[in-house]
């Protein structure tokens, strides 16, 4: 029988491979062939330079078919000289694992892929667990967990029920998971009028005029006062621009964006209607053409509270003496795209120090989370 | 006795200098060769290297002593190769005299200045006869026409009444002239509030948000009707600014400016405490800062109309068949400065191609100009 693996080591090796998004930097080699030894059948899914793995131990299309998703790819490290450790040395000291990806979400993988590699080895359930890790959730996206889901499709690959291992809580271990999402779109606005001489307003169409209009009524109510799982929905002015110099010069053209966070009250096609439906009218007021340009980065979702919620809050309890709150909190995860193929919900540890310099961890979470996923697969497979 | 002074070949002449703001180019020492010939006494004003050139006939402090007001430097050309002609040539054809400051405002000074010489020397008046000619209203006007008057101020030079040369014609010959302007101020705003996350505009201040509100209280209501001798004051938002590229975040600070052109029914002063009151209502419902710098570039100011309108009006009339509009209308100009000093009121030719490319003027409306100007002086003086 094979030696358990140490979900801190692999961690660590994980941390040396400089897997900045895009590059896959060795972290997917490593993970395919300690998967292959245990044999989980193993697929890299690379699509326009983006590298993927999909592993599947057991049959295609059971019945029962786990699937953990995470990645591997992290963002760069910033300041470097501000480290105190390397970011890819994977140092451990004083029980803390330093480095890029420590928290997000190297972390995350090394103790799923460690805790299947053991569950299939020790107990082989009836049915599949399937590993879908992606090298591309910090950058654009658009290769990454949405190609291995649209691979699987393709592939006739199906999972029952899925499980993100992004780091989900705040500040202690245990205390949080995630149930759901917000919705977040952007939407760039061009305001194009007549330029003019400042002496003479009533000449000129002054595209600042109907920006700031258009502003302040978006801003005037709030989008809804939030729902039963989800907080209120919330819109951001980030920036307006024009750059005119000429204190005596109307400029012709003004831009300003917004984002949005919405809740499951909204869609992004509903709020894309909303905003546009206000453009129009301050088009009609003052005579600016405003152009608008939407990127909805994804839409809310929402796994009610259930079976699969109350089997992962039942396993973090059992390991960490804490019952997670079911969030919805938080920016945009993978999770979006999972929730168009089967329920899925968000568990992993502490992610105080994500993105930022010094990112590190107790390994002492790292062995915690091993043994909740563990334990969410000997239940899941009961 | 003299020939008579032509003015259109010392409008070309005066073209021939190469006197973009702030080069002399030889325009102020022709002028001050010419009227020193005819018996002025000419002093250079020079401040800060901007040249400036003050000539009197006659005794200083005269009861009557009447002043003309103008510039000799002369806006860049701009695209030169869009030139049909030499912008510095001073090329006549056609009864068309061509190049830069032909309508703004060579032509003027060079009509005042052959006007003032014939008359001198024609009918000696019993008063005075001033030229203030600066080489720095195109700029930023700092050493000029007020250099001139604070040198006059300083060596008790003082004139009676004073017409300033500006084109104030807008199409046609003797169709309109200046009483008043109404005054101009810019206020660039700074908002400073605390950057964040866009998904946690509560956990952030927004100094977009508070520039939106307070841009547009200050655009809900017209500052006013207009007045007697005044159209309405205008209040035009010329840039908002932040430069913010990132979406999901909210940015720390924002700019944005405003021009507001003001009648008799307001004070730099005034529109400055409006201003900061609204400032400081936003900044007390956001939270966020609001910085404020202002410039007051001019008050407002009006020549009521009265014996010295009526009597430029007069001559306008003798010499066109046209009454001129008494108007108040258009940009700021130097009799925002003489204004403090005595009455002031602005005639000239037509400004229909000041500042463009091809700037140019039928001559005939110089021949006219200097007529008007000579009747304008024999009137005063009868
Ligand atoms: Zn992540
Ligand atoms: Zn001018």
């Amino acid at each position: 029988m094979s030696k358990p693996v140490d979900p801190v080591q692999l961690s660590a090796d994980l941390i040396r491979c400089n897997s900045v998004t895009p590059a896959e930097g060795g972290a997917l080699v490593l993970l395919e062939g300690l998967l292959t030894d245990a044999g989980f059948e193993c697929t890299r899914v690379d699509r326009e330079g983006i590298p993927n793995l999909f592993a599947r131990w057991g049959a295609k299309g059971a019945n029962r078919s786990f699937g953990f998703n995470g990645h591997t790819d992290v963002v760069p490290v910033g300041d470097a000289d501000a480290w105190t450790h390397d970011p890819f040395g994977g140092e451990i000291k004083d029980g803390v694992l330093w480095g890029r990806g420590a928290t997000d979400m190297k972390t995350g993988v090394a103790a799923f892929a460690a805790a299947a590699v053991d569950f299939v080895r020790q107990t082989p359930p009836d049915g599949a667990v399937i590993l879908a890790i992606t090298g591309d959730e910090e950058g654009d996206a658009e290769h990454g967990t949405t190609a291995l889901l649209d691979w699987m499709a393709a592939n006739n690959e199906r999972m029952t029920h899925c499980l993100v291992g992004e780091p989900t809580c705040p500040n202690v271990m245990g205390e949080m998971m995630k149930i759901g999402r917000r919705g977040s779109m952007t939407c760039w606005f061009t305001a194009t009028g007549v330029q003019g001489h400042s002496a003479y307003p009533h000449r000129a169409k002054n595209p600042l005029s109907a920006l700031v209009r258009l502003l302040s009524r978006l801003e005037a109510q709030p989008l809804d006062a939030g729902t039963e799982h989800f907080d209120a929905s919330t819109l951001a002015i980030t920036t307006v621009d024009c750059g005119n110099p000429a204190t005596n010069v109307i400029p012709a053209r003004g831009h300003a964006t917004v984002n949005i966070r919405f809740n499951d009250g909204h869609s992004g096609a509903s709020l894309t209607e909303w905003l546009a439906s206000h453009a129009r009218a301050v088009e009609a007021e003052t005579g600016v053409q405003i152009a608008m340009r939407v990127q909805i980065s994804g839409e809310s979702f929402l796994t009610p509270p259930g079976e699969f919620s109350d089997l992962i809050a039942r396993a973090v309890e059992a390991e960490t003496g804490r019952v997670p709150e079911l969030s919805t909190s938080g920016g945009t995860s993978d999770a979006r795209f999972i929730k168009n193929h089967c329920p899925v919900v968000e568990f992993g540890l502490v992610g105080k120090t994500m993105h930022q310099v010094d990112e590190r961890i107790e390994i002492e979470q790292i062995e915690q989370l091993k043994a909740i996923y563990t334990r969410i697969l000997t239940d899941y497979f009961a």
